[in-house]
């Protein structure tokens, strides 16, 4: 899994029947030293995570199935928004 | 799933029958700045995107099937054209 | 599976419920110099691995299921803790 | 898919039965700029590509099974060589 | 799959038991111009490669299903130790 911040929203009008018209966050994953790494994900939002927020995101078919459901053409999702983190050193 | 530009098409007369002589996009993925963030990804387009266009690539064997089909060799397909972004701060 | 330094821990109040509660853990991937690659992994911890040890994450479905259970929404999981490392030249 | 330069071939005398001598090609993967894009790739050739060209690489058990059998431990196969790249803007 | 360089061994006391006490071989996977790629990966030796070899790993659930088993908590396999790398330009 990754973490990220929330940084934004997306529409999309011209969308596939299997993306359903679902909340679609854009998060930006971290580094150790809090910096940006590399290229956005965009993930549906299982946890009204909003603008902002640190974030949990999974990817993979059964995380997509127990949550938002099969029928839904992304595997990247919200799983849990950070209300604290403890670093080491 | 990844946010991109559409920077291109691609043609291969030379190609497994398991492509299918499908439209393909050279889509450049998107860092938080803006920037071009790795390597192209190359999409089986199943929304008519044209060059420029912002779009979602969606990744996996369940997209496909619900997309484009079982019987094409490819996982990346574009299911979403992006309308508009709302970015946090 | 990849190697990397346990730094830090995440605490998520709102989280799905397929995650479980779990014991989640930042793990920094090391590069061939010891450095910082890329961005953070949250990994689930199967062995009660602590801040500043180095481990080894696996990740896929079977690895999550013969360790953590077959209902954890995630698929990165904490296999092994390192005691030594010999390098060549 | 990944859009890529054939850079070589390897030979490895002592392999897993499951490659089973296949021809392996190395792949540079490419940038929007042209440049290289992170580590290189071995892929079985399906078509017969060579030193040079350009070629596409899709990644994933069932392109395998379609393309190179099932029997074969490799899941990147050269699927597309490509004649032509219209760029946009 | 990877082409990478053999830097070490690793060693952990406590681990999955699915891990099986096996050979884990430290890989640093290269570039084009044979620079080091990002992350080191941790692989399972199937062919009883040696620190400073070139290899070419692997990564599914098959692959590990053909060499090593099924019950390995390991997508990653050493499947080819390089003979020869023969450059185009």
């Amino acid at each position: 899994m990754l973490l990220g911040r929330v940084v934004g929203r997306l529409w999309a009008a011209r969308q596939a029947d299997s993306l359903g018209g679902r909340k679609l966050l854009l998060v930006r994953p971290e580094t150790a030293s809090g910096g940006a790494a590399g290229r956005l994900v965009v993930a549906v939002d299982g946890l009204d995570a909003g603008p902002g927020d640190r974030v949990i995101v999974a990817h993979g078919s059964r995380v997509r199935d127990l949550t938002v459901g099969p029928d839904v053409a992304d595997k990247d999702v919200v799983i849990g928004i950070v209300d604290g983190v403890e670093l080491a050193r």
